[in-house]
């Protein structure tokens, strides 16, 4: 196991009607002043802004409100918060959304006491060295924003998405209410679902040796999704499978389970030119580039595959091929985000194999090479998505 | 799944060498004036201690010295440690050891600031509400104290063994290096594995229903106590091996595997009785008694049990009996302890059956029940004790 430093220091607050306590947790973790963030026009509609809002007027919390963050957050939006936030000297921001809307206010959250653009730390490693405190209030389980430091945000010119990370960003405390995901249409939750397992897989290829334990935390969060995903497409009020769902995408991303090892994150990357440059959902996104990816890697370390067909998707061991046994991993993987909904390919996804170039460009590798696994280079990539491209069950 | 609070705010710095960097934790986390708090001389002779003063000096951090913990740590040496605490004006407990060290050293950082006798908060669930911060170099794999609030205690006056247990006792840091745990005998290695796996079985039983993800992220970190404990008693310089084992004790008790479900902490409450009966290790103990209260409530749920055969232990589930499956899964779990050089039954480890009813007057339930899975009586408590008296393979 690799040396590293893990510190999750986010409370969370899980079970139903939680929302109705936000002002003494805002209150708890030093906020007076707040910026309430949301997303669309369902967190008005289900009531649940209104709650947010009673909430805080109870504990005599003052607040503003900005909506209107859209799936793969823009610049733009930020702006106008970093704006609304200095204006009305806001000291805490409550995130009331998805993962878009959590990453959106991390965004605001560094750039308020920055001087410069706070697109600077994305993209560039720049080190966060100040930022608002954040809480949350989660309506989507998928990106796993509610317990994890980073955020990734899409510039509008040119349609560029790039991240940021630091523990600064991790949320002093996340509200998780898996009553409130009730409400998720099926390709939604799909495509939350197709997140929280990509988060997982993107740890669990690793050179590290010898990673057992975190091999196996990693193997029991993608065996929960594989048995509640498909129980709450079929009844999107199955609670409890709800509840699973949400304690796993957050689990799966505040890197308990990844600590220790190296990790490659080209599928997120791969991925988010297509959500880039299509404006697609990011889950349905990875649920193409994953198994391309997958397929594409494959013989950097066969055995490895074949313990996530066995352990993961429960196919029989082929000693005499293991091969055979990780390709039918990567298959059953396939099979099981189509049951769900998802897309498996260019088409499905509204993607044109001919914009290629045009993604391999945005990626902006260069001659470089990228990956903590398998090391990518530019003709490596175009392959993946040309893989993807073609992808059948 | 229950509604839960989940609070994990320790920064766990994993890796070889760790320990002299934390005189800049010590800093870091507001430390200026420290008691080094630690247990034997084994902390002394491999130089430990020695490297620990050293870093503290190169911080400019003033300290002082408390040594001697025992295993079942003592209130005695803690009414100690508060008077040099208050006498030194100290304001930062470093926690130099295992699990008993860390428990002491949190006995100690309530009863600081406390008016009255710390052991008030013993046993009684008197909430404490102030403490001094700890930090922990941790020498042995197994309590998990290194990140939990919990702390357990040892009256010499009756050898009462008590606990307690805040948030406010969590270790602001936790430096874990596997290579300090190498130098720990076989049987000591395997004491601490024990206490792990007790401390997964603890949450594993539960009336809680559809906690797939609880359940699943428990039984990975079970299935990889089973394959590394034998490889580090076997050879005990296995570093990777050491290191999966200190990761799994760490998060098999920082609740993040037992959040949301109900849990049984009878094993460990009856196994206090014998070592602070015996002063007998803590884990060889469990490893007496968890298997004898298996067997006794496994009716109560005979799938989960077979649940914990098949995901567990490999057993094939018996479709036709069910309860067959069961008590394969208990019986392979006492050759497993046995395997790794743990008693199974009282003679193994020197405790007599005719002090039973001196046990179970200790454990002082009285006329009550108490369990989270099944509720026992005195009575019951009793039958489990003469089920490990007598336990064989």
């Amino acid at each position: 196991m690799d040396q590293f430093t893990f510190y999750s220091p986010t409370e969370f607050v899980f079970g139903k009607d939680m929302e109705q306590q936000c002002g003494s947790y805002v209150k708890k973790h030093g906020g007076s002043r707040v910026l309430i963030h949301y997303g669309s026009g369902s967190a008005i509609r289900s009531g649940l802004l209104d709650r947010v809002k009673l909430s805080l007027e109870e504990s005599g919390i003052y607040y503003v409100t900005l909506g209107g963050v859209q799936p793969n957050p823009r610049d733009t939006l930020i702006y106008e918060g970093i704006r609304i936030c200095r204006e009305e000297q806001i000291d805490f921001i409550l995130s009331v959304g998805g993962g878009s809307c959590i990453v959106s206010a991390k965004g605001i959250a560094l750039g308020v006491p920055y001087q410069g653009d706070f697109w600077d730390f994305y993209g560039t490693g720049k080190p966060v060295e100040c930022a608002l405190p954040i809480g949350t209030i989660l309506t989507i389980a998928a990106a796993g924003s509610e317990g994890s430091g980073a955020s990734v945000v899409t510039k509008e010119e040119g349609m560029l998405k790039r991240d940021t990370g630091s523990d600064l960003l991790r949320p002093r405390f996340s509200i998780l209410n898996p009553a409130l995901t009730q409400t998720l249409p099926a390709y939604q939750t799909a495509c939350g679902a197709t997140d929280t397992m990509a988060h997982v897989f993107e740890r669990y290829f690793t050179n590290t040796k010898e990673v057992e334990i975190t091999d196996r935390l990693c193997e029991a969060i993608l065996l929960t999704m594989i048995k509640e995903t498909p129980r709450v497409i079929a009844d999107p009020d199955l609670y409890e499978a709800r509840a699973n769902i949400m304690w796993a995408g957050t689990v799966a991303h505040n890197d308990i389970v990844g600590v220790g090892r190296s990790q490659d994150w080209n599928s997120h990357g791969i991925e988010h030119e297509l959500s880039g440059l299509y404006d697609c959902a990011h889950g349905a996104g990875l649920a193409v580039i994953m198994p391309a990816w997958m397929e594409y890697v494959m013989h950097h370390d066969v055995m490895r595959f074949a313990q996530m067909a066995v352990r993961i998707w429960g196919c029989e061991m082929n000693f005499a091929c293991p091969e055979a046994t990780a390709r039918e991993g990567i298959q059953r993987f396939r099979m099981f985000l189509h049951s769900i909904g998802m897309p498996i390919n260019f088409a499905e996804l509204c993607a044109r194999e001919e914009d290629i170039p045009v993604l391999v460009e945005k990626f902006g590798l260069g001659e470089g090479k990228t990956g903590g696994f398998v090391a990518l280079s530019s003709a490596d990539i175009a392959a993946i998505y040309r893989i993807a491209a073609h992808a059948s069950l």
